[in-house]
């Protein structure tokens, strides 16, 4: 790529995380930087988006190769603001992140940060999501600065199949180091939760929710493995949800 | 089944929809019947949950072999509160809609009704969406109600391969009436966006969005295809949503 690339970046932690600022830092060591970010913390809000009221775009940020937008809505909504209006042709590539917390196994359906992937996927963009498996919003990112830029140069340069994005999780910093780079598969697994139930005063039930991540299948080659081993996992990730392997189980349901 | 089967329903429409009531009405003919259902619309919100507010819930109506809830969180939220509080146990299945409008291509990813469907298949209980591609709040739906307690009865006997669970998607009604049953893959598509900038009375910018739907693969076995001949499309679905056949492309970037 002869001219420099152009990078949109985006996250679900809020446009003050640590995780987004060390992403924003390395993408402008390699190209001109669109950061859409939401106004506040998004987690767990998966590819909901902002359809019944308006949006809200706010400009933060102006440098050279670099600006830094706010926007009211969901990571989605940062996304295709950024692609279809904000920019004047399509980025080569969204980067997400860096999420504050793992996005390992199930935890792909809820997360903010690879609902932003997933939708430059579909809309044709390279895109890749970056998350640590440390939860601190003071969380240390340095030890994986060399990994991002290293990715996100292959995928500038190679492209990334059709329909294909990658969901890559770092482990947290330790003192043994990163061992190494695999690629895996989504671990199964579910979250089983408690609710816990309170009454306000005026007599009326809430309940607050909390909850435990089960791990259903132990599997040498899931995304889950690797982290637990201190490997960097990639899936490789797709947003055709089709079971492909089980449309033969239900043929005699045609009529 | 000996017992009569414990059925847990919720849609994303609010508790008031016109497709719940009739998928309630349906499911009562089958058995114990749990709906849990949002308080409003909830289109687009995909897989997003409530983890950081508390959850309000409130009965609505109680009667011999039924009961309806309505959670002021999300799809997702509902079927987790139905399966892992309200219930004593798993329910022997989840069916989430009727939908007021299609959930083929690539609308299972933000779409609500869908969400609580997946969430129940992490949670390993079968589970089917049932989606209707007409929006009006008045949609007309007793051209589908045969197939519906025969797609539940099927699941209710036989069900579901682990970690699938079934979109289904009816064509609106018309006078030739429905053609069949088609069992698909999901189309390949994607939402391109326009936004309506205007200027609020304090001068800041806010956003409208507007959205066309594009089919980018015109495909013989997808179910926009089914759909568009007037056919009941099945897509089995999954919530593993590694790229396998794609993760040997990836391995040289092991280290």
């Amino acid at each position: 790529m002869s001219r420099k690339p152009k990078i949109l970046i985006s996250n679900d932690d809020g446009y003050q995380a640590k995780g987004l600022v060390k992403l924003t830092d390395l993408m402008r060591q390699i190209g001109d930087v669109t950061v859409v970010s939401t106004e506040q913390q998004m987690s767990a809000q998966s590819h909901s988006m902002t359809i019944r009221d308006p949006l809200k775009v706010r400009l933060l940020e102006k440098d050279s190769g670099y600006v830094k937008y706010v926007c009211s809505g969901r990571p989605v909504d940062c996304v295709k603001f950024g692609c279809q209006y904000l920019l004047p042709e399509k980025p080569d590539i969204v980067v997400s992140g860096i999420n504050h917390g793992s996005n390992a196994s199930v935890n792909v359906i809820y997360s903010g940060t690879m609902s932003a992937v997933v939708e430059a996927c579909m809309n044709g963009v390279p895109a890749i999501g970056f998350s640590l498996d440390e939860y601190s919003s003071d969380a240390y990112f340095d030890h994986i600065d060399s990994f991002i830029v290293d990715f996100t140069k292959k995928v500038l340069e190679d492209g990334l199949p059709k329909g294909v994005c990658l969901n890559v999780n770092f482990p947290k910093f330790s003192e043994g180091g990163i061992k190494g780079v695999r690629v895996c598969h989504q671990a199964d697994g579910h979250w089983e939760e408690k609710y816990e139930r309170r009454v306000d005063p005026f007599g009326r039930d809430y309940f607050w929710i909390t909850g435990d991540f089960v791990e259903d299948v132990l599997d040498e080659d899931s995304d889950m493995n690797a982290l637990r081993n201190n490997y960097i996992s990639i899936v490789p990730t797709q947003y055709d949800w089709s079971a492909y392997k089980f449309i033969d189980n239900f043929k005699s349901w045609e009529k």
